[in-house]
């Protein structure tokens, strides 16, 4: 069996799609097709994302379910993540949107749970617990583990801003611990596309082969060209919203196809 | 209907229970009773829980539910925890314990589905994204929301404690954040047992009326009794493994309600 750090399987994935698009798996209740309302939600919920799976998969590198969506399902929302994720063909990267961050014993059982159980290549991992809660969690598993530094929502100032007397705001004292970490090929970043300058500079700092995941391109308003001239190298880009919930008529589906072929060739990973 | 903020609700458990016990569910199929090896895990989980849930409520004000330790259950966790989450009795408070932080818009369905579909109390939450994030959850929903200041692992110094020009430590600059939404009756803190001094700090700093959600006690070595004079008040003080795996043996109800009847007493509301 040849070993294949996280950084070779994100170049892999990239290489065999031809692109650098993510597709976000986000279901939300509230904005099923408008002739699917009023059916079963995780019902009708389980058809509309295998719809759009099917319909985007030939478009994208990988795909990033988001936790929420699927818990806001209730119960059966845990066993509808688990048949979508067997329906993702072997070719993708698979992530858990989760954002993860706990003790290092509680650490050890999202990894046994999220690359265990249910099967991911990689989860997204919060910082604020210390690189001890992360290494707990990279020593019992075999994921990938993409670590919160910038995101994309317009509050993301208030912690990851915060100056500091040790090397810059928080997120830079962060950046810097991932990039002494990279080596170990287990680790990359999360970095949003609605700052600019951060994506950037994570990029330079943790050189081409780190993975970086970049959400915020599509409806939170990024140009997917400009993301991609920020940050070359081992990028996925992730669009959620704008691909699924393209059109709310019947067309959903080619709709949903449609935006992921026209976003997959504006990432193509040979322009 | 009367709308009782969460620090009232908070009193009244205590008050009424005579403690400020937690009790922490956590999940852990490697240490389930050693009799019950090789069975099915979530069936077997289920009935150990039930039989925790049974045997330490008339000693505890509340019950925390880990949920890294249901994910890793797979698809069968969620409906574990839906139905351990109706076993709880209605006067003890009931906490899930995700710390989730994500953009406003996740933060939503994370409400939707925690207070909603599971119907918990409150929720612990990672400030990593800021309190854009926090607000979206509380708007949205009605429960409480346990906002992580200072974690009782070793390793919490790595971003907690990185010195700021702005108030102090990381998370300093959050407890002081908190110390100022507190007033709107939604918000309380985590702050760790094994740290005395940011524990005493944070509890000064928010009143005694502010919910702290303290872990560490039991098996992370902190002191009942030191951590209760450290943090007088509103305060829950879980402890986990040192009550669900008191005894590997068939004796393992009996030794659970035995710790938690013994941590009961060590943290009575009047002593």
């Amino acid at each position: 069996m040849v070993v294949v750090s996280f950084p070779e399987q994100v170049r892999e994935v990239l290489d065999s799609a031809g692109t650098h698009l993510c597709v976000g798996l986000d279901p939300d209740p509230s904005r099923l097709p408008s002739s699917r309302s009023g059916a079963d939600p995780p019902e009708v919920m389980e058809e509309f994302l295998r719809g759009i799976v099917t319909a985007t998969a030939p478009y994208c590198a990988a795909f990033k379910f988001q936790f929420a969506g699927f818990l806001a399902l209730g119960p059966r929302g845990g066993a509808l993540m688990a048949h979508l994720r067997r329906e993702i063909p072997s070719r993708h990267l698979t992530i858990l949107d989760l954002k993860v961050g706990d003790v290092p014993h509680t650490m050890r059982l999202y990894g046994k749970g999220i690359f265990g159980e249910y099967g991911f290549d990689a989860v997204t991992a919060n910082p604020y617990l210390g690189w001890e809660a992360l290494e707990a969690l990279a020593q019992d598993s075999k994921g990938g583990i993409l670590v919160l530094l910038h995101t994309s929502n317009v509050g993301s100032a208030d912690v990851q801003n915060i100056p500091t007397g040790v090397g810059g705001s928080v997120w830079k004292v962060l950046l810097e611990g991932l990039r002494q970490r990279a080596r170990e090929g287990r680790y990359g970043a999360v970095v949003g596309a609605t700052f600019p300058e951060p994506l950037a500079e994570a990029r330079r700092t943790l050189g081409p082969e780190v993975p970086i995941l970049v959400p915020g391109v599509g409806v939170q308003g990024a140009d997917p060209h400009e993301t991609l001239a920020l940050a070359p190298g081992n990028t996925l880009v992730n669009s959620s919203r704008s691909i699924l919930y393209a059109s709310s008529g019947d067309d959903w589906q080619e709709a949903a196809a449609q935006e992921a072929r026209k976003l997959s060739e504006a990432l193509a990973t040979r322009p």
